[in-house]
């Protein structure tokens, strides 16, 4: 953290930004210069510390934080990739893992039909929610707890992991039973007695980066799942809110490569909520592979006419599995496979 | 709801999209042009209705919702303001309300010093953090329990009513029980769990704007307090992220009048989290009053060089009576009284 | 400019970013943590240098620039207010100044009576686009050197400065011979030939901030009018691009407290442009001048349903000589008057 | 375009509306609802039409605009997509194409060493900025017409087109003889003056986008120059203006799939500017040629540790071929070539 002072500032200004770093236990260095002086504060744990504790101070001109705000989601604490493991998938290793199905359960035809559809085009994960976390009171929320069971059955059924999200602190046992991967929505990043009752149970989890997160917030939010004991953490980029309207969110695709630089965690990308329309999904998704993505995860209806929820951005069985064999050889053109 | 069809569409297509608006009850306006079919759909609830249930149908160009989501919020709805009450103080009448406190409560001393002084510079709300939802689960987390116990202590010595937000949906009853006025924050907006627990309460709500919400998203989630029962809801606006680092967050002044405009609810503004720096604040709440807002949320500390959480944005006893003076002019000169 | 390395870094490495610095004229501070090394660059113009010139060298982790990158228009540069003069007009004092007129001058008949109205209601300074720049090529473009005449006609009958947009390095000239004060609109506020071309002649200069621009880069852009030599600069925030649609732009009222803390160059504020619909304008101009700015730019058309250009957002000389009553309250109550 | 009226609007206000659409030659259709009448606006060139123009009359509720606002730009306006040609390279058709180089045109021996390297790898542009737009005017400002005779003398040697910048439209004419490709750049998309006259030559033009432009304003910035009579517009994607700050810029991946959706127009990426930084750049490039670019505008330094401008952001000799044989892979992959 480096501490600027006023132009002129007084010693005795200087000297409490000293006494209030060495109260804090950090090291520090100072440089009295001619014009300005600079406090350099020296420490292991400076990133998790608020600048504001030395900007509140007598003529404290700026307080720059230089280490990332996160920690346990840093490359730095553990310099090896996470490889996420939920029966026989692997998250994170060199073979691209797709999740795919409906966005919403609606009944076993539906989710039975769609699992068998995503299984024959090679995903790996059956997606499908059974609480919907929905804008306005007045739209369907999901089948719940039905969900759940008709997602277990999925399971058993096609002999794939399913994945589904939890909006409830009050529900993360009850789901952590049926499913295999726990999501945590967009909308939820920030949600902290939710992060804290998930990082306390052991199935994988996907965090969604939140509509307006910065890449730092989202993985200071990961260090809350990280610091409650499970380490399964999976990071998923569905798009963050610019002014841009003519796709729902803006497909952040650099966050790929800067992930990759920060983080030991697998990252995949959700090219279906970030685009709002079936239509583009295809090329998002060949973007996200040939960035370095370690998946996807894709909203696939069999009939996206009549799906309750976000039926505009469902691909089609048909258009899914050719999207799939598209997928293949953008994966292998830069040294993956699906 | 605006259907317009590709150019060229076949007549099954808008068969396909008439049928469709039948069977969900609306009404049809048809417009067979030369050039493109454009298909208006009529009914009361075309706002609670998603667009995608139309724009997945064959040969759809484009759908352009004209109702709003949001219904109960809306002024439409109810034309008259909404006044909230809380023992003595009304929110929404012509007299403004102003809430001040510290973010975080610290100990009895520290929040009794801080009631002592707003009540002083004549705020009528004492604001104060015992549940705190931080970044990192690194930071100082709020007393919890011990807060709300100081909250309540503060309430009764000070004869002033008490706002404090609430988290998880498990503390609902119980801060209810012990405040005046819950409070939702900016990154729990759009937390459906908790919107509906607090809903289900009879005490006031402070809905805080989330950081990048729209005002439509920010009505619609009122919607959610208000269906379930509870119709004294307060919004916030406080700052919204956007690409300008000199501030935390930017003040969305526009808000206020837009609000005014399409809402009944009562709408209050926080310079502090949006300023992020106590220098900013008295600027910003000026113009909150001046452009109509019915009150303000400021962040007041004994001593804001000690504060543990947010300091830098705290003002002091002084500046905040200060303040208070100024505010007061402005209140009066747009014919409203503090 | 502080210069972080990675951790580990080879001692050469270290000595590249100290080499660098000394070719470049700075000082040099050096702290060889246990951790990680950090290097403080000295020198009263790193706020100018780029921090690539360092982020490229071998093992640099991160380089941050603490001092701001614009240099004439700081208040360090020059700490007492800048008071731009017009005729008997000064903007930056304690009388706020009202520029209002037409988005666009249609005509002789139009013009006249605007002016009429606006004088006659308090303002001091009449606003009229000539050269209009529009975003289809398809749109009217202004009545250009008729404008021009037309305004310097205005100007004499009603004995008010005028101030008009210039578009184009080559007209500059000619503009300048005509009006008053000159305009650079959003869209060319890093439109860098036309800058030039504008700080090289006398007359004062209003300079809208970009679209999207930070308030740094408004400074640097102002930077380009003074180091010409034109030292009568005005800042005017317009408001800025957010995901928000229910204001054309949103309005940077904190635009206003950072400018004042960090410039000396008097700042207005336009709630026309940023609003983009008439209803909302009162309140945000009321805002402004509770916030601190030194004045307004306001459209007013004597019939706005008529008008060629942007007459949704123009106020109605009724709606206008309302609003400035208000705004002598507001002006009064913050100690400035109108 | 369809207006709202407002709830029980007089029959005066709708016939209001009616007949300015009739004095405009659009046809009307109308709809007296039950609960609020609609009125559709029909005609050819609704989408060059301002909102305003209805939105202004009284007892409108809103307006919205249907039909884009471009029209030479759109892909109804001409359905194949336009190939632009510069001597032997061929753009937007199934060979990519890679214009490499760097930033600025520093010296002889710069510039040719670039060139051998970028031409050896596979590119078949030059880049090189003779004009460069600096945010300070203390900064670096290229070598201008110097700059232009080393980019005529470089594509003489080495046989390959140029693509260079202008910034002022008073030196559209001379670079225009100079270079083979005019670029307008992203804080010039909106420069008017400079469209125009650029509009008006013959050469080909690459258009970027505008730090903070939609898409459709883009869209409509092309018109400009096709309006003057030019149709070899390339578009060029170079990240847009986000909160995010782990990235100079964020790419916005999907502006590749919309522009292929609603434009003839060719569309290239360049993922040096949106980085900021070599580090990411690659994986941005593989994902602009997977999503369906048709190009890439690429920074490459034979020494970036010395270049006067952007060192960060630029490739090394070595990282750029070898970026160009995954790019071959990715292409493949995807059915085309480079």
């Amino acid at each position: 953290m480096i501490v600027e002072m006023r132009k002129g500032a007084a010693r005795e200004s200087v000297d409490g930004v000293v006494a209030r770093a060495k109260s804090l236990g950090l090291g520090v260095q100072l440089n009295l210069g001619t014009d300005k002086t600079v406090v350099a504060l020296l420490g292991s744990n400076t990133g998790q510390l608020s600048p504001d504790l030395f900007a509140v101070l007598p003529e404290v001109e700026s307080v720059t934080r230089i280490m990332k705000p996160y920690k346990l989601a840093a490359r730095e604490f553990k310099p090896f990739p996470t490889v996420v493991k939920s029966a026989n998938v692997e998250i994170g290793g060199r073979k691209l893992v797709v999740m795919a199905g409906p966005c919403a359960v609606e009944s076993e035809a539906q989710l039975f039909e769609a699992a068998r559809i995503v299984k024959k085009a090679g995903a790996t994960v059956l997606r499908g929610g059974a609480y919907k976390p929905r804008t306005s009171p007045f739209s369907f929320q999901g089948l719940e707890k039905t969900g759940l069971e008709l997602l277990a059955k999925a399971k058993t059924e096609f002999g794939m992991p399913v994945i589904s999200e939890v909006v409830d602190p009050r529900d993360v046992e009850n789901i952590s039973e049926s499913v295999d991967i726990l999501q945590i929505g967009a909308r939820n990043m920030q949600n902290y007695a939710l992060l804290t009752a998930v990082g306390r149970q052991k199935k994988p989890v996907l965090l969604k980066r939140g509509l307006s997160s910065t890449i730092d917030e989202w993985l200071t939010a990961a260090d809350y799942l990280l610091a409650g004991g499970n380490d399964q953490v999976i990071l998923c980029e569905r798009g963050i809110r610019t002014y841009e309207t003519s796709t729902r969110f803006s497909l952040d695709i650099s966050a790929i490569p800067v992930i990759k630089r920060f983080s030991h965690l697998p990252v995949v990308v959700d090219p279906s909520h970030a685009a709002g329309h079936y239509a583009l999904v295809p090329a998002m998704a060949k973007a996200a592979v040939a960035a370095g993505a370690d998946g996807l995860l894709i909203e696939v209806h069999p009939n996206p006419k009549e799906a309750l929820v976000d039926g505009l951005q469902s691909l089609t069985p048909s258009d899914f599995s050719r999207l799939m064999e598209e997928l293949r050889a953008v994966a292998a053109a830069v040294g993956r496979e699906i």
